[in-house]
């Protein structure tokens, strides 16, 4: 197909195709003429790939490159796609303290959960323990259970990704799992959350008009 | 204390100190003289909140502000302030489908979650369900385990509000758990896969040396 119908079809413009390939995120088309290019359905399913990273992932078009091109190399075993996914999601975390590091070493310990050194997500949570520890709020009585879903999550992660076909495959199932699937739990998060909150406090009713209101101004406040 | 020493205790500037107090996220000090004011442990516990929400948390100043002004007003009921702290967090969904809205849906009547049509995760949940049928990766077989998992979230997240103490609290803990919650969780995710990762693709052998120099230079570079 030419790049015009690259274009409707992903809707992702001509200029940003021509910019994706000029930086290494999108193989080149076919050459077959001397002003056209043809492209196939793996450009297609490329672009789709990286609009998600970019668009739902928050990714910066230089980190879901990096992303890409650990897909891409076949050499690259598949934790190092993990690690490389992992960092590439942005996140601006506080340096943590040492006592709330060995807090997230002890949970590391309860669950039985071995990493190197340089996991991400180590500073990250105790980062956000750092500013727990600030706050009048105590959530240690929810991070043992916390720490028990995760870890139901992880080994769904894994299932999925073991099940998605071949090393390319499973490549991107890893990198499209951990960029997409922070995402996908915050929003069932906030689904379960009202919903218990209905329950416990409510008697299981929920709410309409006078909510609905207070909702609709807050997201164009806070937008 | 004056505002030398609030600004020393909690980092935090004494020109930002002044711009919090001046947007309503700060109450003023008590005004001891003509140009001095007094703070007290209040002023300390709420500019460690403000942080908090601000830093990693990844809210706005104006986000922040009506959280926080959520958790002053006593006349807003607890499941308001959920409301209120699920907007704030900031996240650009795109406009889902109704298939994929039909999808959370489908999940929300599997598990028994009721929410009002306004619940933000149903977007947030059905946007990242429409970038998920773009790529090649399936993930309908981990939904419904995730969706277990945040179940058991979610009650430890109420749970922690509950106990928390008075209304006032009470409304803290729902922000700084939804905010910093989303956070942690992202945190404990990366540790369990990586860890869960290794039990599976490499008999539970963590590598070292060759994954250490790969990450530091990631997180250079996309940082």
């Amino acid at each position: 197909m030419r790049i015009s119908e690259l274009s409707e079809r992903t809707g992702v413009s001509s200029a940003s195709i021509k910019y994706y390939t000029r930086e290494g995120l999108l193989p080149a088309g076919e050459r077959t003429g001397y002003n056209s290019t043809a492209y196939d359905e793996s450009h297609v399913a490329r672009l789709r790939l990286i609009r998600a990273l970019i668009d739902t992932g928050g990714l910066t078009v230089a980190a879901a490159g990096k992303v890409i091109a650990a897909i891409d190399d076949p050499d690259i075993v598949l934790d190092h796609v993990f690690g490389i996914a992992q960092q590439s999601v942005p996140r601006d975390a506080t340096p943590p303290s040492a006592a709330a590091i060995e807090q997230v070493h002890a949970i590391m310990r309860e669950r039985g959960w071995a990493t190197v050194p340089q996991n991400p997500g180590i500073p990250l949570a105790a980062g956000v323990l750092d500013d727990l520890a600030m706050t009048r709020t105590d959530l240690s009585t929810v991070l043992p259970r916390y720490a028990e879903a995760i870890d139901m999550i992880a080994e769904a992660d894994l299932d999925a990704v073991a099940a998605s076909g071949d090393r390319d495959q499973m490549a991107e199932a890893v990198v499209v799992g951990i960029v997409l699937g922070d995402v996908l739990l915050a929003g069932l998060r906030r689904i379960a959350q009202e919903s218990h909150t209905h329950r416990r406090y409510r008697g299981g009713v929920v709410p309409c008009q006078d909510h609905e209101t207070d909702e609709t101004t807050e997201t164009k406040e806070s937008s």
